[in-house]
C-alpha cells in the first residue's frame, strides 16, 4: 500500500530542491534500476510490479526489500510518460574532485550545459569511451534530474558527476594539466596530439565556453566541417561536439 | 487580425495528418524562419512581431506578405513553449530519391528513426559535413513536425530529405553502390576505408537495423568503444552513432 504521504514524498524528488533535501533521486525502468543496483550506488527503496519482482529477485537485496505495487499505483508515482516496471529511490553519492584524477585521465568539464536530455547523453557517451568523470559547473542543469538519469540509459552508475566551481578547478588544474576547449575555431581535432590526461571544456547549448573559462582554456579545439563545404550548420548540438572529441581521443588512443 | 479559422488550421499543423493534407509545415523563430527565407523553400505565409518585420525586411520579400500579430497572437498560434517573434508556414517540397545521387556522394539512410529530436540533430550534423541527402524509411519519424524543424536549426533548409522505401530502394542501390550499416560489431569504423559515395544506413533508436535492411548491408562498421574498458554504456544514441561515423568519413576526406 502507498499512502498519499509516500506518493507526495516521491513525487517531490521530480523537483531539485527536494532532491538535495532528502539526498535521493528517482531512477526508472528494468535496465537502469539494474544497473544501478549493479554499481556502487544505494537503492533505498524500490517499488515494483510483480512480474519485475518475480524475474530480479537477485537484484532486491542491493535495496534489501522492494514493495510491490499496481500498475495504478506506478503510475501515480513515475516521471515518465510511459511507467516501466519499476522505480527506484537512490541516493545522490557525495562526490568532490580531486585534482589528481586529472593527472591521470580525460575529464569532461561541461560549462553550463542547461539540457538535461544533453547531460545525459554526454554521460552516456563519456561511458562508452571509459571516461569516468564529468565535472560540471554549478549552474550546469542537475545530473539527478529524471531526464538526464533515464538519458543517460544506466551509465549514470559509471560515471562519476562532480559540481564544483569551475573556474577556480580549472585556474589550479591549468598550472599542471591541458585544458582543451571545444570551439567554433581553433585547432582541427584530427590534428591535435591528445594528452592522456587533462580538460575537455564543452560550453553551454547557446553561448558556448563563457569568457571566464576561455581565458584558462590552454588549446582551443574545433571540429572540422565537410571538406569543400560553403554553406553548412553554424555549429553542433553540445552533446554531438563531446561525442566526436572523444570519438577522435579513443581513436588516438588506440591507433596511434 | 487572426480569425479563429486562421488559428485553427496553423495549429493543426502540429499534425502529420493536416501537413499532408495541406503541403504545408510550421517552422519558428528568427534564425530557422530566416535560413528557409534564403533557400530553396517557399514560405507562403509569414506570421510576427512587428520589431521582427522591422529589422527583416528583405527577408518578408520571399513570402511576399508578413501578418504582423501581437504576442498574445503569437502565443495562440506557436508550437513552442517559448515563442519567438515570428511564425512560418512553408511548403513541404517534393522529393524522390534518385540512385544517381548515391552514385557520387554519401547518403544517410534511417532505418525507422522514431525520436523527432534525433532527426532533426541528424540532419544538423548532415548539414555540417555538407551530406545533402538523408533518405528516411518510410516509417521513421516525419521531418517536417516542429520537433525535428526545431533541432536542426536550420539546417532542414539545406538538406534533403526523402521518404522511400528503403528495402526496395537499397535493394537496387546495393548492387552499384556500398551501403554500410552501423552496428554493434563490426569492422572499426577508423580502420573502414570509407568510399566516396554510397549510403550510411542507421538503425532505429531501441532495435538497430532490421533484418530485412541488414540483409542489404554490404560493410558492417561500428565505433570502438574506450581502449581498455570494460564496463561501458551498451550503445550509443542513434544520432550520436551518426556524428561519430560522419565525422571519421570526414577525417578521412580531408586528411587522408
Amino acid at each position: 500500500m502507498l499512502s498519499k504521504n509516500t506518493i507526495k514524498y516521491i513525487r517531490s524528488l521530480a523537483i531539485k530542491k527536494y532532491r538535495s533535501i532528502n539526498g535521493k533521486f528517482i531512477a526508472e525502468g528494468p535496465k537502469i534500476v539494474s544497473e544501478l543496483a549493479l554499481s556502487d550506488y544505494k537503492i533505498t527503496e524500490l517499488f515494483a510490479l510483480q512480474n519485475w519482482v518475480d524475474e530480479n529477485f537477485s537484484l532486491i537485496g542491493k535495496a534489501g526489500f522492494a514493495e510491490i505495487i499496481t500498475t495504478d499505483q506506478l503510475n501515480s508515482i513515475s516521471l515518465l510518460s510511459t511507467p516501466n516496471q519499476v522505480l527506484a529511490i537512490v541516493e545522490i553519492p557525495e562526490t568532490k574532485f580531486d585534482l589528481s584524477i586529472s593527472e591521470t585521465s580525460i575529464v569532461i568539464a561541461l560549462d553550463d550545459i542547461r539540457d538535461p536530455g544533453n547531460l545525459g547523453t554526454i554521460i552516456r557517451i563519456a561511458d562508452w569511451y571509459g571516461m569516468r568523470h564529468i565535472v560540471c559547473s554549478v549552474k550546469s542543469v542537475d545530473a539527478y534530474n529524471s531526464k538526464t538519469v533515464q538519458a543517460s540509459m544506466g551509465s549514470i552508475s559509471r560515471v562519476n558527476i562532480y559540481y564544483e566551481d569551475l573556474r577556480e578547478l580549472l585556474n589550479k588544474a591549468s598550472q599542471q594539466n591541458v585544458v582543451y576547449g571545444a570551439f567554433l575555431k581553433g585547432n582541427s581535432i584530427h590534428e591535435e596530439s591528445f594528452a592522456k590526461n587533462g580538460f575537455i571544456v564543452i560550453g553551454n547549448e547557446a553561448n558556448g565556453i563563457s569568457p571566464e573559462i576561455e581565458k584558462l582554456i590552454s588549446k582551443k579545439i574545433s571540429i572540422p566541417f565537410g571538406k569543400d563545404t560553403v554553406l553548412h550548420a553554424e555549429s553542433l548540438n553540445a552533446s554531438i561536439a563531446t561525442a566526436i572529441i572523444c570519438a577522435e581521443i579513443n581513436r588516438q588512443n588506440i591507433y596511434l
